[in-house]
């Protein structure tokens, strides 16, 4: 996946080199270098090796589910029927609420795990369904504690500016000054917080309460991402490129002036189908004008139990490539180079290359596109990985 | 999934009783019979149990893949252009063609085992990218081999009317002289067909021309089924239902004529949602038609190389709900008691009762509708089932 040259970067008859956890040399076999030909070997059989794959957005730690909700839906309930029967987000606050740190990693955990066997091995995972300090720091250490006890890089994101809960309605400024600002200074003193999200959306918080957020952030010394302009156009893009933001995610409704001013702060978009899809959305972003805007593409599962109850990163790559029209080749970089870049990890991992930590995924297929081609199947061979956080 | 009673026909606190295979008796715990209380027993731990999962229409059997095919059109590549490079249905009768019985039976294999996987004990497989007596037969002979090897019930279908051969262009009628209707009986002679199927669409077969090939199959005495009003509306259903056809397939143009004759014949539907989202298309199957003419709906993934490389049968139903707007009980349904019907398999497999096989999925989940629910994931804890054919 390193930019330029051939199609996906591909190098044929190809060797890596690790050593310490941290690729040494990767490349044509027949340029390996000197000093490790005789290094202990093993072969791979002549599979395609790729960057271990990284799902830059998911809900993944949240209580309970909404499959009542789901087929309520689909038996013609109406959206007040769904709310009086206790649905929507409000019911994942609810049951978030009521779980212990132990019950969310334990219903969290067949989630992370179904990312992993599909050679996962960095996962975001976001706060949101707690929405009070307390409830929203226990969801941050629960993703930390699933991240060491599997194995897998979680990096976290504080994301109380979610949705204004019942005990503020109304009054989205005093939650941000009780819960959001609060919370993210005892998050960050906690060492629970690599970044900070919002929802920037009518049914969320407005562009001015966003900015509140990310002044803090800033203040914090924390990078920030933003779910923008997934239902309308807020202007949120734009926002958050201002504020240097690693990403802006969804993106359905994005401006051609968001895309501008995300390309000239390097804001990676972050493409979600699994959403787009579960709420069968009709207006797609606008791949084309990121594309010819510079804008740098991923692509993630936004695995959440309302709005895309969705565990694999394939399927997601596949959904990108059906609904979103990316070519293959967008779709792998967008869950390995671009996923890197959007969790501000570019240095660290998403491509094979020296320098970078050693953590591959071995497929048994025979050309990349395959990865995003099929639907509903795991080709994966093997994942190498240890990631340190 | 008994039919009438509790939604999804669900027992709480229930037993089943098997012996020799088949179910003995399947109930209330508390009621099951004197005899069998001290039978050795165990528990599943309060799990869901329903009946083994049924995919009854694939075309899991094919040489190669498409996925070139698949990147050239997202890159931008016109149908002559993808044809020019020998994509198409051509190029999986080639790849067909060229592979030997073992190297189809090799490269389906994993696709058998991701939908047993998820539960699924019997599995449909059509022949079709033969297209010559011997190629077609092949392909039949790998699906039994297939069953057999893998511990799956596998029913084959002759589909040599699946399109015309190159070697038959513009001459149907000479190519079913020549290969469909003595193949037919070749294959019928050594025990290879379940049930006759076509495709009858303006780019295969007309209606006069599926009569032939029905009339044959009845002569013969096989039950028959249909690829119909798929890409438009031919009359396809109507005409299968003429012939008692098992199922009638595809569906998205359905007439209310047909759907009556359908449901007069006892014809099943079988809705193909993978084939719709990969195909990108915006009629769906008139589903409330369906409802209000009592005509049974079963979902299958149509596993195919062209238009549906989908290899999850949970995904099939998530995907029915989500673009058909099924509930989740009739997706269940669709997988379980209406695809046995699909397959003329009432009476052995499809609901849990005295009398049938005893083929049970056993699931880590706490209501039926997450089965649905879900997107890309498989909270499948154990299969039960040695199918016999
Ligand atoms: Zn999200
Ligand atoms: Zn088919």
């Amino acid at each position: 996946m390193r930019p330029g040259g051939a199609p996906y970067g591909l190098v044929p008859e190809a060797a890596v080199a690790a050593e310490d956890g941290r690729i040494a040399y990767a490349g044509p076999a027949a340029e390996l270098p000197e000093a490790w030909r005789d290094a202990p070997a093993e072969t791979l059989g002549g599979r395609l090796v790729t960057p271990a794959l990284i799902d830059c957005h998911t809900h993944l730690v949240f209580g309970g589910n909404r499959a009542r909700e789901f087929e309520m839906r689909l038996q013609g309930a109406s959206y007040e029927e769904i709310a009086r029967a206790g649905g929507g987000i409000l019911s994942s606050v609810r049951d978030t609420r009521a779980a212990s740190e132990d019950a969310l990693v334990e219903s969290a955990r067949p989630r992370l795990r179904a990312l992993r066997a599909e050679g996962v091995a960095t996962i975001e995972i976001k706060s949101g369904y707690g929405l009070t300090v307390a409830d929203e720091l226990k969801m941050l250490r629960a993703a930390r504690r699933l991240g060491r006890e599997e194995g897998v890089r979680v990096l976290t994101s504080w994301l109380a500016a979610h949705a204004v809960p019942p005990e503020f309605k109304g009054r989205p400024g005093d939650y941000l000054d009780a819960v959001v600002l609060p919370g993210m200074e005892a998050g960050a003193a906690e060492g629970l917080i690599d970044a900070v999200d919002g929802f920037c959306e009518g049914i969320a918080f407005q562009p001015d309460e966003i900015a509140r957020v990310f002044d803090h952030a800033r203040r914090l010394g924390l990078p920030v991402k933003l779910h923008a302009e997934q239902l309308s156009d807020l202007g949120g893009a734009a926002l958050a490129a201002g504020y240097g933001a690693l990403s802006a995610d969804h993106l359905e409704h994005l401006s051609e002036n968001g895309a501008r001013a995300m390309a000239a702060a390097g804001t990676v978009a972050v493409l979600l189908p699994g959403a787009y899809y579960a709420l069968r959305e009709t207006v797609a972003p606008p791949v084309a004008l990121l594309r010819d805007a510079g804008v740098p593409m991923a692509l993630a599962t936004d695995c959440n139990p309302g709005t895309s109850p969705l565990t694999s990163l394939l399927l997601a790559m596949n959904m990108g490539a059906t609904l979103f029209r990316l070519t293959p080749e967008e779709a792998l970089a967008g869950v390995t180079r671009e996923a890197a870049r959007a969790l501000g990890l570019s240095g660290e991992i998403g491509t094979i290359e020296a320098g970078k930590r050693a953590e591959l995924a071995v497929w048994d297929v025979a050309h990349p596109a395959e990865l995003s081609y099929r639907i509903g199947f795991n080709p994966l061979h093997r994942l190498i990985a240890s990631p340190a956080p």
